[in-house]
């Protein structure tokens, strides 16, 4: 903070600004931003503002950069790796929540678009898409909480990407307020547009370092109206792969989910999460639900759904299949699938990790990953969840909640767990963050697994957009 | 250059680093290089060079960077506006062609990928993505000379746009010399990986001034095997609006073309390429080719766009329509809307134009725009010929050779025909080129149309990346 500008003369002025009910200060007005959902993280702010429009959103950045201030952009605060609260260290920022700034600029159902302001709640943003008969793809658990705003800035992934991309493809402009206060209008709805350098992708997926996202363009797509789902034990990941290869040739993009799970997985969705039923009967190695939607024709789609795995199993790739016969079966099915987190968080100590591999190398991944966790723990149960169509392995050891807490260092054992799984990863040329993003949690990652030139672009990047670090410094780029 | 380097000195160290053969100097050796495909624009280079490995790419980077002799990064030199030519004017670049790096180094069918070298022929990695059963969709009318890394510094667009996107949505990861001759190795082959800023979109469409790719992993896709095709005439560009609507509603992403014509377009196909049939019996103002593809079930195909079709002229959209018979009838009616360059080149002076505008406002800019030029020229024929589908539309004034020869100032007559149609686009919240790029043609368009917001920050990034000027300056940004 410069010396000229205390602590109270920038809120005095963010209160002329934007009015005293925009600035919220005090622990009990504050608690719900500055500390993460899960109550992982927290950290300090100098005052929460909740500006309603563009113009303001530039006042405060102007302001804080004349007071020398940083500034923290938040969504939905539903980060799954702190990276929508304070750092419980380093120069206390302005919590920057983009809340208030929910207007539907836009809906153009002909052209396939929508302008919405950054913090319009993602399933708002489906829900209106859908009113006029179009599809806003992206979709992930806290839907009817994050911000699209948030969705952005961390290139939120979910359960389409395998049919319709991660945020990034769903985007057709963007507008930003720049570290100077400037609003760039980029708010094109173009399929095409070849003029220049394509400034929306710096933006997005840079979680809040180089601008405050205020207003996107998003694509829309056809409705579908109809799908077919069916539950498989494939014989191993191997065999999933192949069917996987299977589906997308006979299916094309009707295949809209390839979720794989281990048995540890369901075994636990099955002990803690009441009223979920086993898809199968009998006890199997791997099971994989598999999905496909279209606009028209229920009868094709469950043709093609039951040709393609009976040739799956002809050629011996699976052990037991069954097919939703109904929407409430296939409802049914998702739940199993979306049980997983509550039932991990209830049955043990989970060492989540967020790899993507290129799709071929999954089953090598779960291999040489099962073995290197197990040369630390030898026997270590693991629960293997993931988006397989998209290379997205959720890959978890887990501690019975009685053995993490006899661990002299269990600090220490979990970071060395997602290390060895993390190094897995990058042997095969993956990621250790497929859709989580970098927060907190991966800043030291990004220094081990990133060559010295990305990181180095990187930094020029945002000396070059952000010179005096106002935007969430520190973040990002290590 | 530096005085210390004189141009000699330069071309043996390049001699010396690549070999004598992969250094080309002389009017003849370097013609083909320094001139563009249909002779409009020609400049001057130093030297062809035309390195075989990325570490030569490097070297050359780093010799000329000493040198402080600029580069001009080319590929198959296929533009349409100037892109791949030196400028006439400023200071004289090395030639850097990629030619040689024409390597495919990997091939993952399971993945959905390919790692290419820059300098592979556009029709080649098509093919030897079908040779493995996939499909790399992006097409165009130079394909078969166009090299990689020329469509993705251009991000060049095609006739499969509509369901595939342009080139940046097929693009997994690059490889990129910088302008410091450090090699950035982004050759991940990942769906999905929110690891920092997504640099390869800097690269992609920043016409060679931001760094030199070499190498890039492509997306590949299922490989559609069925087709249906139809030709019809919409009773006006409003009702071919309603018709997409209703073919996207039905056909989801079955819906692969949907392209655009007008009559005097039509007509001019008729009079000056041999061997094309009028599609339709009669005259008709207005035609669209519509085309679906899947991965199966031809009777199916066929039976929603005769189904849709059949809607739309219930309606009373449709005065005539035809659907292939068979894949002669496909590729007849494919070989009318292929065959309109050539004709308008046969017809007379066609002033182009490359805009797009939201796809429902192709309407209310063809008309716009026809109102415009009639207000210059009353009466002015105009060929009108597009991707709807996409919201880009040729517009193009045509002049007869006599009427054009017969102008006191043809070349202002051309700059104020072509502003007041892309103004018109900017009105709508269009774009003067949707998929040509800026090349040479459209630089004093970036500063007419872009927002001093958006020139600014193109400008940093170029300062930040590319301090010294060294690749293509001048060019892009004004």
């Amino acid at each position: 903070m410069n010396d000229a500008v205390t602590r109270e003369t920038l809120m005095a002025r963010l209160q002329d600004a934007l009015g005293a009910a925009a600035v919220l200060s005090g622990e009990s007005d504050t608690a719900g931003y500055t500390q993460d959902w899960r109550g992982r993280y927290r950290g300090d702010a100098l005052c929460v503002v909740l500006p309603s429009t563009t113009e303001q959103v530039s006042t405060v950045v102007k302001l804080c950069a004349a007071a020398g201030v940083p500034i923290l952009p938040q969504g939905g605060n539903t980060s799954l790796c702190g990276g929508a609260v304070p750092p419980s260290g380093g120069p206390t920022p302005v919590l920057l929540n983009l809340a208030r700034m929910r207007r539907i600029r836009q809906v153009d159902a002909a052209n396939g678009s929508m302008i919405v302001e950054a913090g319009c709640i993602l399933k708002t943003v489906q829900e209106t898409a859908a009113g006029v008969g179009r599809l806003y793809p992206v979709s992930l658990g806290a839907e009817g909480s994050c911000q699209i705003g948030g969705t952005l800035s961390t290139n939120a992934g979910g359960t389409s990407v395998l049919r319709y991309g991660n945020t990034r493809e769903n985007v057709l402009g963007l507008e930003v307020v720049l570290a100077d206060g400037t609003v760039w209008d980029g708010l094109r709805a173009l399929r095409k547009d070849n003029t220049g350098i394509d400034l929306k992708h710096l933006f997005i997926g840079a979680e809040g370092t180089l601008g405050v996202i205020t207003a996107a363009a998003l694509k829309l797509h056809a409705l579908p109206t109809h799908h077919a789902l069916a539950w498989f034990a494939p014989r191993d990941p191997a065999a999933a792969l192949r069917i996987l290869g299977m589906f997308q040739r006979a299916c094309a993009s009707r295949l809209s989910a390839f979720e794989i799970m281990n048995r540890h997985q369901l075994e636990l969705v099955l002990a803690h999460v009441p009223n979920r039923r086993n898809p199968l009967g009998g006890t199997h190695a791997w099971h994989v639900l598999v999905e496909l939607g279209d606009t028209r024709d229920a009868h094709a789609l469950e043709a093609v759904l039951t040709e393609t795995l009976g040739e799956a199993v002809e050629q011996g790739l699976v052990d037991d299949a069954v097919i939703a016969a109904n929407e409430t079966q296939r409802a049914d099915l998702w739940e199993v699938r979306h049980s997983v987190s509550e039932a991990n968080k209830k049955a043990a100590v989970g060492l989540t990790t967020d790899c993507a591999v290129p799709v071929s190398s999954v089953p090598e991944f779960i291999e040489a990953a099962t073995r290197a966790v197990h040369a630390i723990v030898p026997g270590l149960d693991i629960a293997i969840v993931g988006h397989m169509g998209d290379g997205n392995v959720h890959f978890i050891p887990m501690f019975s909640f009685e053995a993490w807490a006899a661990l002299a260092d269990s600090a220490a054992t979990g970071d060395a767990m997602r290390a060895c799984v993390n190094d897995v990863a990058a042997r095969l040329a993956g990621t250790f963050s497929a859709e989580h993003g970098v927060g907190q949690t991966g800043l030291p990652l990004m220094q081990r697994y990133k060559s010295t030139a990305e990181l180095a672009l990187m930094r020029t990047l945002k000396a070059a957009l952000d010179p005096n670090q106002l935007f969430n410094p520190g973040r990002l780029v290590p």
